[in-house]
């Protein structure tokens, strides 16, 4: 999808105003952010007022997928209905010369849309795909999902048809004359990073700790 | 405000229904999880559809201030209009011998409101403490705001009168049967790491990188 030309934006709401210098279209940028988070924020109107969920998504193919508790206000609220979700990577934080320039570096996706259910019968494939995604060729391991189980999940995709992404890279930019100040500034980058696994206290069966958990790395290149 | 019985919600909406016994009401629990975390996704409801907008947050006192572009969609939308305020810290993938009891450890707060406009005389101040909030002490060195910086810079305060936090913590809870497979099960931890500062590639001024940023760690224990 990457071409020499920017892409534009797929509708107006799509459209970043503030900063528009920093506004993405392009699937090449909007699937590495989506790609590289697990965590989103899934905002909804709920009786009138605002209502903001995180949770775990995936990209899979042309769709955001979401997992659901079955209980979550999400669903209550009735099927098909608008959501908002946002995913935002931090990167940096940027210390300029002057209060007022302080800034943040950061990758955010913005998704509108009206996600559907994922159909029963092929529920359970994707969320191997999202269990995959988090610690590739885990789910070879592990115990399949019961039929009750893929009956109690509730698994939403909405598509990316309604997308931006909004960037932010680089140094401070302050005021010229603040160059001369006799002030530090630059980038603290900050970034997210797994820890050594714990193993389970609880474990009755002694397991080799597998690959896929001690080079623990969400898939991010999928694609 | 730490009690021996637990707090209880502050209102209805505010109540953790999804898996209650993650609920947790008490300022203590509240406060260190918006201490910690500096990044917070703030939902609203435009032209009667959901908006979920990242940007940088502290606590100051009770209330929860929220820095916003001055062109946002969470000010054209009318003021004092309704807000939710979700912040999520993940602390760890939950790995399971199934895949339907993978998880995640996470502490997260939500915050229902209607934010007021911090007020022009009180909002330098504001600032200033979302800055040394992320640096302490910062603002000692740095040029102050200018009165045209403070008249284009909009601070929303929301108190935290309807506040939850939902916290997760621990091992996989997997079904009694299952732990007899042999599958590695545990917890990989996930931090929030602050890398080695980059100083501005434009610095015109050479400057002895300050303790505040060689030891960089927003302030998370100021209560």
């Amino acid at each position: 999808m990457t071409t020499s030309t920017p892409t534009p934006p797929s509708s107006p709401r799509s459209t970043v105003r503030r900063l528009p210098e920093r506004g993405r279209y392009d699937r090449a940028t909007i699937d590495a952010i989506l790609d590289e988070a697990f965590l989103c924020h899934v905002g909804l109107v709920h009786e009138g007022s605002p209502v903001v969920i995180p949770t775990l998504h995936a990209l899979i193919g042309d769709d955001l997928v979401l997992h659901v508790s079955p209980a979550s206000r999400l669903l209550r609220s009735g099927r098909a209905q608008e959501v908002c979700v946002t995913v935002t990577l931090v990167d940096g934080f940027v210390l300029a010369r002057s209060t007022f320039h302080h800034s943040m570096n950061y990758r955010s996706v913005v998704v509108f849309g009206r996600p559907e259910v994922v159909p029963g019968h092929e529920k359970a494939a994707v969320l191997d795909a999202m269990v995959d995604k988090l610690a590739p060729g885990r789910t070879e391991h592990v115990r399949p999902m019961h039929d009750k189980e893929i009956r109690g999940t509730v698994v939403l995709r909405l598509p990316l048809d309604e997308a931006s992404a909004k960037v932010r890279t680089g140094g401070p930019s302050d005021d010229a004359e603040d160059y001369d100040l006799p002030v530090w500034a630059g980038v603290v980058p900050v970034h997210t990073v797994f820890g050594a696994p714990v193993v389970d206290p609880d474990a009755t069966v002694d397991v080799p700790t597998p690959e896929h958990v001690t080079r623990f790395r969400p898939a991010t290149t999928g694609r």
